[in-house]
């Protein structure tokens, strides 16, 4: 097979061949080691192009995989060998209807520039990924990707009103609009969410904005152990909706002072760091209430800041976790979650796998909805070392399962996952998904290899 | 076809073949004249149950309309000749689970019931159709229901974690669960909500609990005409989230004060009655915010109160509407939406057809969300009337559509809006949904003739 048909129905500098150029487009972060090379790939300028080229991979049966900034950790673009990678990076446009109050995006742009442009009208778009700099709207869609503040303010989907797909033959659907309600028809927007490419390649999103974000204030609270700060979690979401609950275990608070010495306490067993966003006077309310909470469970040390600066550089030390892990070794990236009251069943879990295969597991957690990010530290150059590391992601996956929990909170499937993924659903609802799948892309041209 | 065989496979009392008891189940509030008399009416009780009765219904291919309370208005659950009717009007268990903040809720519960249930325990469930005292949560799940503070709090699929569902062979599927954040695999638990008893139909759900509301402050404000009161809603959306935000119009402001005096003003063009629920002070500057809107908007008159039960008086005026206007004859409700800056247009097209049509059509609107109900008022035992009424329903659909916007907001397409669905979603998402239709019903027995 050969591109040059393909070529040349598209613009020149769209298509390119070029093994040198090729190259940056096989991987996203989870550096898949089972990454293929692509035939081609595809810098989609609109809309029409993506059509072209998804037209053309249809009549020539080849997989096409949709690829956003390639920040993804679950290896759901890794190209594959002889199809297209279709990138969507050149597709960057945000318009903001403040009437409305949405942001008409192309896929390419990043959450962040959504949230900028927003920002300018003093409006906002919540979902913010720890990647929010450099991951892309699409790739957020892809994902349903979640966040820091979903805790309260929800993830992805609850933000998407609409959404222009390009399906497995070409054909474009526009589903949704600028309606804040709307019921006509089956739940298709839902289902493409959260679909991974599988389904079909987003080319433009309408996404819900709010009014900005209220001050924060911000709370800082050490614990003997995880056990600890977990139930001071349960016990805050009775009462209020913190605006930010994350967990940091100790092995992940040492690894970022480490890292870069930012004054956290080496010998808590788990930090919290909270925020609330309540207006006004409440916030100090729900802040005193998180306190309480804290302090009942047993912290050893709480500290509060109304400070926007100083509250930051607790959410800094919080997102430099990942950067400060990948010091140590290759990483692999879990993202699993389970009910928030079983969270330290889960933490003791992936300690127990951690000792047991004599690996570092580090972990980060957005507590607050019970989505861990367990950090497995190895060795690359140490074949041993990787493998006891990829029997321990499994374990890990497994631990979540067994507590009725997910393997995935927000990262998706991709095709990191992918082999435990019946061990969640179990064989109705995978056969419920292939079915599905099969519907809307009878030929299997769209990212294969992908969730199924 | 005869059900004896039916009968037997189930206890005494699940299945009804008496004609008398059959002709409860054979209409939903929209009093669809198309409706069929079923062959049977299953009242289930349990899972169990349920597959027992689809899979007899699959071995026959007959129709299976799922029905929870009736409380319906498009007809999502008219019977069908020859068909079975499975009512879910048994199955009303309500746990709360407070650690995981979820109610884990039977689909012939209540909406008000699983509230009561929450508060119970401090916590909230937040969709709140209108019908709220009288609709069931599988009827909520079915049609992806609305209401009053869905402005700030989301409909309900926002809150649905998990789902039991029956498939059209008998299958039961569990997706989603107890955890918060969770994208392993397809968003198939999305699917379902909104799908009205034709991919599925639903036996339990898991649905997301919040910490309960706090205060309300209510603010009541006169306006010479819709158009002034619209502005004023996009001018509130800019900076704040409302806790509710309703719009009634001069024709359903006079119809309540006829039905009850309330002291509603009778020559106000329009009246908005919003809320704040905004915790401790800030609610007085959210309600000073809504106050000052108004007023640059052009109010006439603006009346705020803190006092709660001065306030539900008001909320009871906007909730008294449909049984006031139900004293002027039959109804056609309407459930249709637009982007919330055309609401001014969407609302002159609606006097516009009611001119033409020399019929009364009184508006209410979940204004704060572009959601409006529109209600046809006809004399039914004329049938000039009646033949004006349902053309004047067309054409409010079509001017919806036109906007941009959707022909039902909340209430589900069922039968009564079948016909204008192609107009809205057009060709290619028509056949989309017919693929998603056929791969998880290929028989067509679940719900034939809603939607599709």
């Amino acid at each position: 097979m050969d591109a040059a048909a393909l070529v040349d129905l598209l613009p020149d500098g769209v298509v390119t061949t070029d093994p040198e150029a090729i190259e940056k487009y096989r991987f996203d972060w989870s550096r898949d080691s089972t990454a293929g090379t692509p035939l081609a790939v595809v810098r989609a300028e609109n809309t029409d192009q993506v059509q072209t080229a998804v037209r053309w991979a249809a009549e020539h049966r080849l997989p096409v995989v949709p690829r956003g900034a390639g920040s993804g950790l679950s290896g759901g673009s890794s190209a594959i060998d002889g199809g297209l990678v279709l990138s969507l990076e050149r597709m960057r446009a945000i318009e903001i209807d403040t009437d409305c109050r949405v942001a008409v995006v192309e896929p390419g742009a990043f959450n962040a520039e959504v949230k900028a442009a927003a920002a300018e009208h003093g409006l906002w778009y919540p979902p913010d990924p720890s990647s929010y700099e450099i991951c892309s709207i699409g790739g957020n869609v892809a994902t349903n990707a979640g966040g820091l503040c979903c805790v309260k303010y929800g993830v992805t989907t609850d933000y998407v009103l609409g959404l222009d797909v390009v399906l497995a033959d070409g054909t474009l659907v526009s589903l949704g609009g600028k309606r804040i309600k709307d019921v006509a028809g089956l739940s298709l927007l839902k289902l493409f969410v959260g679909s991974e490419g599988t389904l079909g390649i987003v080319t433009r999103a309408i996404l819900r904005l709010v009014p900005k974000q209220a001050e924060r204030s911000t709370l800082v609270a050490s614990f003997a152990d995880v056990d600890a700060a977990a139930r001071a979690v349960v016990e805050v979401g009775r009462s209020i909706r913190p605006s930010m609950m994350e967990l940091m275990d100790h092995a992940s608070i040492n690894a970022v002072e480490d890292f870069r010495q930012m004054g956290l306490d080496r010998d808590a067993g788990a930090l919290l760091v909270a925020q609330s966003d309540a207006p006004g006077a409440a916030r100090e309310l729900e802040v005193a209430v998180m306190q309480e909470a804290c302090q009942a469970a047993g912290a050893t040390e709480v500290f509060v800041t109304a400070d926007a600066e100083e509250g930051e550089m607790f959410v800094e030390a919080r997102r430099a976790a990942f950067p400060a892990i990948e010091q140590r070794g290759s990483l692999l990236l879990e993202d699993v979650g389970a009910p928030i009251p079983l969270l330290p069943e889960l933490l003791a879990a992936i300690t127990t796998i951690a000792d047991k295969y004599d690996i570092e597991i580090p972990v980060v957690a957005h507590a607050g909805d019970g989505n861990t990010h367990p950090i497995i530290v190895y060795d690359a150059s140490e074949p041993a070392s990787e493998q006891r590391a990829r029997e321990a992601f499994d374990e890990v996956m497994h631990a979540a399962i067994a507590l009725g929990g997910t393997i995935t909170g927000e990262h998706g499937v991709g095709r990191a996952k992918k082999s435990a993924l019946p061990d969640q659903l179990g064989p109705e609802v995978m056969a419920l998904t292939r079915r599905v799948k099969d519907a809307l892309d009878p030929d299997g041209i769209l990212n294969p290899g992908a969730i199924l």
